[in-house]
């Protein structure tokens, strides 16, 4: 990876406070929640589950916000760009990026929608079913971002959700210009299985044009290439000369760049109890690694023992230090 | 693969009948059998054990057998060669490979040791426990072969295990001049990782030097490099020109030749009752597929389908027709 650069990782993606709260299968049957994947809710609707939430925790979240989080859990040098209002969750969420040690300017929209906010809802068997309010993280805009701070990164980090927000997409072309003019990584991570359905012909014509590496789960590359087995996903990437990230919950992940394919067997999880971020911090883990010139395999597996961490509690991101849990198997 | 071989696969291993039987984990303990492996005992403890054995079942056995019977029941032709004795299991073994359709015709020894037997203690959790007694089957020897035959096969198909009869490596020197003469492809299957970790040097010799094609599971895989992790194992064949076929149980397979990496799922098991032959089974599969000129991806489902098959049931060959499960599938 190129020297001199402020930042390891830049990254942009929707600001959004994490609403979760722990309920039954009962509870997504009377609220009509599609189980395990992420549906694009109004402030109404916002409102209504949030009300119906008992016991809820409210935390910073936002899927590259996540990882950004990580990142920094591991020491490494993040700054995140993503748009809040200024109102209390905005408040909420721009204490939260500051707790973590990332870097985040992005200046708070003070009219429009509220700041997004994620309700999620965890069933006893560890799933996650997410309702968000895209809000002002809709608005970020090319005016938002700044072209030298994001060029002074070694990656430049997006995610698909961001393509459900029209300006956001004008803003990624911003910055993939700035940071392939600066020679830097541009990485996408495909976010969601429906993401991918709703944005393809776009996230393939990246795949092409522009990113190094991408990071998707086995559903996301298998909508992705429209096929149905992981091993026909893979075959579809084999001339494909970046880094395919490719995570799969308990059988592990593989990595691949063209021909180098590595097969990566998951970390031992202590529990499961939210898997909510897993596929975010593996993000963080693996991008440290690869900035700290890692083979790809101690990429995954760091990526692994990342997502490991935060699969074991409530949350998307990390309880306790990153860095510990990678110097314990040699992985800094 | 060439054309114009009159047979599919000529495999040559130890002609074993297999006596197995179900028991306790408790079994295992108070006859001191090592759970999960192949152990090799003498003939005084194989008839103690037959003896402690209750219900037990007598059939056809031996890896490259299993696999040759496979083939068989996917349609395709193979040439058994193994050493029995002229006596009953001998005569009971060479019906079982009559039965399916195998050509088997390997000279029966009139005196020395008893026709090897195998004593297969099966727990539960469909783990089997392997005692055999190779007797006969070590006295494999050069005479025993005929290279016309051999080379008139478009694979040649070698166990691991008769590294364990002295004679049968020249038996093996003379097959694979033979087929490699006549630009046949050579297959290995490592066996045993206690057999890799006795024969590990010569394995690796033939590795560099003979073989097209190698069979293996992830502890005989690790074993043979002497690393800890499969994907480190997975690295280790990076350069290498020929197929690796590696089977993870429930993880499925990883199918490679050089940089062409196959990672395929297990196919569903119905049940799992004994993973006797899994190996051998999967064998059988993949070779069926690559000479009848299949993509390595569908070489490796298809060894995954046979092997499913197999571990749903007692003993190591196929019960159903597997070429009609193969059919049902698409894969013929």
């Amino acid at each position: 990876m190129t020297q001199n650069s402020f930042f390891d990782v830049a990254g942009i993606g929707n600001a959004i406070v994490d609403v979760i709260a722990p309920v039954d299968d009962g509870f997504l049957l009377k609220h009509n929640i599609a189980k395990g994947v992420m549906t694009l809710i109004d402030e109404f609707r916002a409102r209504q589950l949030y009300e119906a939430f008992e016991e809820r925790q409210e935390i910073g979240g936002g899927s590259v916000a996540n990882s950004m989080a990580g990142l920094a859990s591991l020491g490494g040098k993040g700054l995140f760009v993503g748009k809040v209002k200024d109102d209390r969750l905005g408040a909420s969420f721009a204490a939260s990026m500051r707790d973590t040690g990332v870097r985040f300017t992005t200046r708070f929209a003070e009219g429009g929608p509220s700041t997004a906010c994620s309700l999620i809802a965890v069933t006893p068997d560890g799933h996650r079913s997410m309702n968000t309010y895209l809000g002002a993280s809709r608005e970020i805009a090319p005016r938002d971002v700044d072209e030298n701070e994001i060029a002074s990164a070694q990656v430049f980090y997006i995610e698909g959700y961001l393509w459900d927000a029209p300006e956001a997409k004008a803003a990624i072309v911003k910055c993939i210009a700035a940071a392939k003019s600066a020679k830097r990584k541009v990485a996408l991570a495909l976010s969601d299985p429906f993401c991918v359905s709703r944005w393809r012909g776009e996230f393939k014509a990246m795949l092409k044009n522009s990113l190094d590496i991408v990071f998707a789960n086995e559903a996301e590359i298998k909508s992705l290439f429209e096929v149905e087995t992981f091993d026909e996903a893979l075959q579809a990437l084999r001339d494909w000369p970046g880094i395919a990230a490719l995570t799969r919950s308990e059988k592990g992940c593989v990595v691949a760049r063209g021909k180098e394919v590595h097969v990566v067997d998951a970390a031992p999880a202590a529990r499961v109890v939210d898997t909510t971020g897993a596929g975010d911090q593996y993000a963080a883990g693996f991008l440290y690694a690869l900035t700290r010139g890692k083979s790809l395999g101690d990429c995954g597996r760091l990526g692994g023992i990342a997502a490991a961490e935060v699969i074991s509690h409530y949350g998307a991101r990390p309880e306790v230090s990153l860095r510990t849990l990678a110097a314990d198997v040699g992985l800094l």
